[in-house]
């Protein structure tokens, strides 16, 4: 049928307010219990509410005995607590004489608790310790008469229409309000439940303006008010339960209500008394089980693997627990057509065209861009840097800037996965090293050469892309990806790591430096022998006026025991370097902290890097030392004087060299592929869920169709980086707003779109023009961000976590997944296997086989196929994935034995499959629960 | 009657092994449950049983149904298992053709959870694929007669006695073991509850060589294997609750028993389903209701508050929730005879003595000597550099190390409270300024005054110990103790962070240095004009060889544009000083990491600023670079060389200055009196759990003489040090070593002792010679430790909680009790007061008038009597304590009140009172639980 409505429920007591009496919220609840403190004034954290078996089964005999009145036609208050009462005289519950006092006790103001402002505090101040010993306590009844029937208006007040609490509540939600209370002139509990025929507003019945559907009333004698807390929490607790609330809308009689007690009784969890202190609120947990799991798993499978199942030895029954497969789903699948990958990309990618752009516009992707444009300008500058110095200034930092613009803004227009951020990558760089040596000692125009190497490389690419090859990618697992993205975020630690180093050299410190012996320290630019130099017409000079740079220039030398050293920069490097590493790491667990509204901390962790760069900015301006700056090109032309922005094809080699050049292409093309793809994967990986699927085919015709563009302009070519891709993803990561109050906030998703790519590779292509502000950053805060983007690379990394288990003791040791199905040895054996295979990429990637690095990964791919013949199936499955035909041939075991294991469980204890049930099979809800005779009327 | 022993229970669940059949232990519980991970082959963590009600209900059934077999003479498994059998037969619940069948299962071998260790895994490798598929699922009947009707040795074997998890049970601990298992032969359940009338060891039956006490046996037929695991659990869980228990070995017959698991039943604790889910496992608590307390609010009262009371508007029931008041104890109480207070003292502490010596022998020891040491040489070099300034080095860095070292030992050999340590504070060292000043401009001699001053302010001291005037601290509350050791901690920040900025003004960095122009910065000395040096015959000095000081001491100019800068040491020392306290503050929080064992952890944690100190001090020798290093005296003589070591009282002063001096050192009492009993105070909190009582009497009494002896011999005067002592107490908190798994520890107290207190005086006296040593402490590393000092130190006060709130939303604050008690703006009002008073007094203390500086704390006390005007003594109760007049008030108001009060609550809801009960006051207990009528034999 038609879902019900969410309910909230609010609580309220009978009180005594001096003189008065009125019914005083004590507790709500959207899902979780919200307890008003009455000393503090405030409210509880929201927590599970830990109820007593008694008042659950008092309150099964209050149904029983009390009053249940369903769809009843009620527009006000007063008329429904007429009817409740009138049905009690009927039913001979109570006699008509007690009508009036349990009317004017039920139409008494309801006081809700609501945030005092705090500058009441000081018109509080005077009266702070009188009032509290000054209550009366008069009885009610003499009170009757002399006032108003009814308290309560029939519209709700401004206070309930402003109450900022309705934010947290369904916009369909229904109310059900419980009433309990202890009054003198009743010798038995007089209990109702009311379920109206329409949700209807009560005037100030309730905290918020939401309409009330359901009603429950407990009065009862004096002496027991403990006792009827209990019972209306029990019933508060059941009406928000989503499936006791479902009976309740569709019950037809008191029967139905008692079953869906019993069916809530049947599934309740039960905590030892000398193990648990039932004074702790329990936080809520991360997640619960949805209604309608619980239904279909109804207190027989699911309650019986209470702490994970007892027992169960075996192989099989284990295997039934396996994880869900690797599943690459229909982007990766063989179509065996021409372009048929490609062709699909496109259809797939087309529909979420627009929403790409539109659905950019938001707060989070501000500090998106910010971030990964300063990882990108820093990468375009160190590569740009260093492909100047390993090609003579044929690329150099502008083209650099320029090249990762252009091909970032058509590949984040245009590609299957605009998350994705490509950029110069390590492996291309030492390619294009080796390249430019070979063809200056063999006198081959290097540029020339290069562009037919891109162009060949480009039909390559085009090729696999013609016949579906990024299929292969199936056979990579998380074995290989783990490793592949272990590796780079190694590598940009210890980039980050060396480059910092490096600063101490550059910079070198006079440690013999004595404070007092100042006057000994100088440097002075001493002539060189006038007999040597005697061609030039130096002599004129003031050597003593010249710089160091200038000296040498001249030829002269420069004596002084300060010449060698650098005083402060060295250091002051490291201050920025370490303080902005650490600075980030420090805000972006802000988020985590309890100061500030929990938006703010978010922002402050979307921002941390932007602030940490801006604070340690700040500080290097601040002291105004000379650190090394970020130089920006600022001038539009090639970095190398002689060459032009375009590449020529022909001329300067000869015909031969064109047709060769197929080879090295080669070599380009699986790099370029094998980088690409990798990237891709982890990009989108599962966990990320991602909904607007991917493009492996369409990524990897961008990807060609730019490496002969750059290669006709001159420019470095890019590919698919993981680092900043993996940044980039987690920088847009969407968590739900929290409803009900408790509940945890969910990973949803990422904010998948084009907007944020595009704006940082404009950026990057407009930061020539931004030299005048970038100029101020300093280096060394820029590997810091390196360092962390290198070490939040590796967080979300499974292999990561399995090293660390190595530092652990078993008891200490993290409760996953993986630990309860597989062997820690075994575990253990998979990592170090792992590491090795790291070890030895790194060594590789050391020597000059570097080039051949995304080659190594088809390598790790033969290791991961050796592992089939090390671990079980079992144990792959939980810490890798299935290989695809062992998946297959897996599920045709499965198809087979499924007729036999019947018969094989036979004297097995422990099975999990779905015949096993509770004892009383039959009918699992049937249980007589206990009726407490009597015991409600004493 | 005697308390019963401690029960260990182990489940073991029936399992097939490749053919054969075995007993595989599947959890155990010493209090908590660990359950063992099949395929991850290790225990769970410890957690809490959820337990289904089910699984409970069930359980009482079995025990209705089954066989109970009560004192049964057993001396071993068969044995016992025959008699169980026969039982069964004699009433008929199994016919004698099952004899050997259900003989055979339960004597099969039981297998034990044991670590295997990881060298193990490679021999797994090889058969990682195969095995998981092969177990092969015979019947058990065929197999009954071909082998052994017995695997169960008689003794323990190696593997039992070798297990290290016998540590963890108590010693008198004695085992119930729960077996359960499916069989094919049955068509209805074998149950059996064995209590044995002697514990007795059966074999390999238990994990651990623990004898076996109870023994519960759950044979079913096919298909219900989870319901029997639930069950199983269910009486383990029940087994091993302390009430459960006693109600088991004192059982007379079934009944009994039923009723146990009903009056279980009333206590246990209920989650709701669609708030929790059950497959999460919960952590121990860190506290749970002691066996007595359950028993004694038996499920009435306290259940009543499950989450904390819901209801219960008014005054008077919060009152009595209020918390225990602050007791200072009879060391406070007044005598009123002469020296009654410290004949007291000592005969308090006089029994103890010995002990306070051989309980100084621990491990622990050795760290808090080196840290408290650290602390104290750090101190006596800062206060004694500012005191040879204060006093034109009258005392210097000497005097303090030796007054130190005297004052220091004396006071831990035989002071009252030997944990704390005796310091320079700021008020003295501001006092011996003022009277230095004034002796000199009035040239009286300053250290035959300050003798006489010495003499006097001792005669006060004795005087005051005489007459226990002491007892007035009674009246200084938690207001007064936090806001002056607030203050103090707040001084310890500030002045770690002013040398630290210091350093920067000490040793300026040159912002300009252009490292190209490293050939333009020079300092020379230049010769003065020799006009004006004609009478010195120094032309024939060599200029440009002089050193900064000589040149400057000879008359020369510096002239270069180095000569104000020092290149490099700020840095470092900034690096150094930031370095310490953050490698402090990480090592700290080390203890609650995961890694490494918990042993090793601690002793990170507690070697700490130790560890912190070497790495920093050897860094500082790696790099180098001439930091300032601590310098301390190698000869042992007076800092000034026309003074010597005794100060003789007559002669160079007039006479009247004796007499007058008795007004200075009035003012030296207060200030000795108030910062000594205060941090007295601090140091013997409740909160500290001190055993062996303090003397407040006997403090003063070894301060008043030390004061005296310090100015025969010229020595700074010493008063309790706050931060250090607090330090001190920290550095030797004991927590228990957690016996069963998943208890949390508890703080015990603190090792009262006077060995750390004697060694690090003597130590700090052998410190002169230790020079060659500690000259390789670089001064910003030790400013570290004091910044990291003074933050922890603010750790534990309630002031700074309180705080922290201002800048929490109410929603994230931490459920601190107070909260829930005290409205959160009456909250932040009395700490925005606290904040001010802080304020003026921080602002005073920046004045001349730091003199009076412990008078203030007068002040802070007559503020706090004010508060009483301001705030209800129930607020203030929460916040702080109460003074003493008022909890005199409050008792007999409440006598008063007594009385009345039955009347007052006449139709309230919500009281507290413990007339109030469930609705089944007659007899809770008795409880007609549901019986599953044949349910179990289906």
């Amino acid at each position: 049928g038609m879902p019900t409505p969410t309910l909230f429920t609010e609580m309220d007591t009978l009180q005594h307010d001096g003189e008065e009496l009125e019914w005083r919220e004590s507790a709500r609840w959207v899902k979780f219990e919200e307890k008003v403190e009455e000393g503090g004034e405030r409210w509880s954290k929201p927590h599970v509410s830990t109820l007593s078996l008694h008042s659950l089964f008092e309150l099964r005999t209050c149904l029983q005995t009390g009053v249940v009145l369903l769809d009843l036609e009620g527009y006000s208050l007063p008329q429904i607590v007429d009817d409740i009462i009138e049905r009690q005289i009927e039913e001979g519950m109570i006699g008509p004489e007690l009508r009036d006092k349990i009317s004017f006790v039920l139409l008494r103001k309801h006081r809700h608790q609501t945030k005092k402002p705090i500058h009441r505090s000081l018109a509080d101040m005077g009266k702070g310790s009188s009032g509290y010993f000054s209550l009366c306590f008069c009885c009610v009844a003499g009170h009757a008469q002399s006032r108003s029937m009814n308290d309560i208006a029939d519209t709700p007040s401004t206070d309930q229409l402003k109450n900022k609490f309705m934010k947290k509540i369904p916009r369909d939600a229904e109310a059900s309000n419980v009433l309990v209370g202890e009054v003198d002139f009743l010798d038995k509990p007089f209990v109702a439940f009311v379920r109206l025929a329409q949700a209807t507003t009560l005037g100030g019945l309730t905290e918020v303006p939401v309409p009330t559907r359901f009603l429950f009333v407990l009065l009862g004698p004096h002496g027991k008010a403990k006792s009827y807390n209990e019972i209306g929490r029990a019933i508060a607790t059941l009406m928000v339960d989503d499936l006791f609330s479902d009976v309740a809308y569709k019950a037809r009689d008191r029967e139905d209500l008692i079953a869906g007690i019993d069916e809530f009784l049947d599934e309740v969890i039960v905590l030892p008394p000398g193990e648990w202190d039932p004074k702790i609120r329990i936080e809520p947990p991360k997640k619960v089980l949805s209604a309608d799991k619980r239904k279909s798993v109804f207190s027989l499978n699911e309650l019986g693997q209470m702490n994970g199942s007892v027992g169960g030895g075996g192989g099989v029954s284990e295997d039934e627990e396996m994880p869900v497969p690797h599943e690459l789903g229909e982007e990766l699948a063989y179509t065996g057509r021409f372009c048929g990958g490609l062709f699909l990309d496109i259809k797939r990618k087309l529909p979420w065209y627009p929403s790409d752009f539109y659905e950019g516009f938001h707060i989070q992707s501000i500090s998106a861009v910010l971030f990964i444009y300063l990882g990108c300008i820093t990468n375009a500058i160190t590569f740009g840097g260093l492909l100047g110095d390993a090609t003579d200034n044929y690329q150099g930092v502008m083209e650099s800037f320029l090249g990762t613009a252009l091909a970032g803004t058509v590949f984040c227009l245009f590609g299957g996965q605009p998350l994705i951020i490509l950029s110069s990558t390590g492996p291309i760089l030492i390619f294009e090293k080796l390249l430019y040596e070979f063809s200056k000692s063999n006198s081959i125009d290097y540029m020339e050469l290069r562009l037919w190497i891109g162009m060949h490389a480009c039909a390559q690419c085009l090729f696999l892309v013609a016949t579906d090859a990024s299929y292969i990618i199936k056979y990579m697992t998380r074995f290989t990806e783990e490793g592949f993205s272990s590796l780079i975020s190694f590598i940009f630690i210890s980039d980050a790591i060396k480059k910092m180093v490096g600063s101490f050299k550059y910079y070198p410190i006079n440690t013999e430096f004595n404070p007092d012996y100042v006057t000994a320290y100088k440097c002075e630019c001493v002539a060189p022998d006038p007999s040597e130099v005697w061609t030039m017409n130096i002599t004129a000079l003031d050597w003593t006026q010249l710089s160091k740079k200038e000296c040498v220039k001249y030829g002269g030398s420069l004596v002084g025991k300060s010449c060698k050293y650098v005083p402060d920069l060295a250091l002051m490097s490291f201050i920025l370097f370490f303080g902005t590493y650490s600075m980030t790491v420090s805000l972006k667990k802000f988020k985590f902290s309890r100061y500030f509204p929990t938006k703010l901390r978010k922002l402050i962790s979307d921002f941390s890097i932007f602030m940490s760069i801006m604070t340690f900015v700040g500080l290097d301006m601040l002291i105004g030392l000379k650190t090394p700056k970020l130089i920006v090109p600022t001038e539009f032309k090639p970095t190398r004087p002689d060459r032009g922005w375009i590449v020529m094809p022909f001329g300067k080699n000869p015909w031969w060299v064109y047709v060769a050049s197929f080879v090295p292409a080669l070599l380009v093309t699986i790099l370029i592929f094998m980088d690409q793809q990798i990237s891709a994967v982890i990009v989108n990986r599962k966990e990320n869920k991602l909904k607007k699927g991917c493009g492996y085919h369409l990524d990897l015709f961008w990807v060609g169709l730019l490496m002969a563009a750059c290669s006709f302009i001159g420019l470095p070519w890019y590919v698919a980086a993981t680092v900043i891709s993996i940044a980039h993803i987690d920088s847009l990561k969407m968590e739900s707003e929290s409803s009900a109050p408790g509940e945890q906030p969910q990973f949803l998703g990422v904010r998948e779109q084009r907007m944020t790519g595009i704006l940082v590779f404009v950026l990057t292509g407009v930061s020539i023009f931004l030299a005048p502000v970038l100029q101020f950053i300093p280096m060394p805060v820029l590997y810091g961000v390196f360092l962390y983007m290198g070490v939040a690379s590796l967080g979300g990394i499974q292999f990561w976590d399995r090293t660390k288990l190595f530092l652990m003791p078993a008891k200490h040791q993290p409760d996953f997944t993986y630990l309860r199905h597989v062997p820690l040895r075994r575990v253990h054996l998979f990592t170090l296997l792992q590491i090795v295979c790291l070890a030895v990429l790194w060594i590789l990637k050391s020597t000059f086989l570097a080039i051949i690095f995304p080659v190594m990964i088809l390598g790790l791919m033969l290791v991961r196929k050796m592992l089939d013949m090390v671990f079980s199936q079992h144990d792959l499955a939980w810490l890798d994935d299935l290989l695809p035909e062992k998946e297959k041939k897996k599920k045709d075991d499965e198809k087979k034995n499924s007729s036999s294991k019947k018969d094989k469980k036979k004297g097995r204890v422990g099975d999990d499959s779905e015949d096993d049930t509770y004892l009383h099979t039959e009918n699992p809800i049937s249980i007589q629960y206990p009726i407490y005779n009597g015991k409600i009327s004493t």
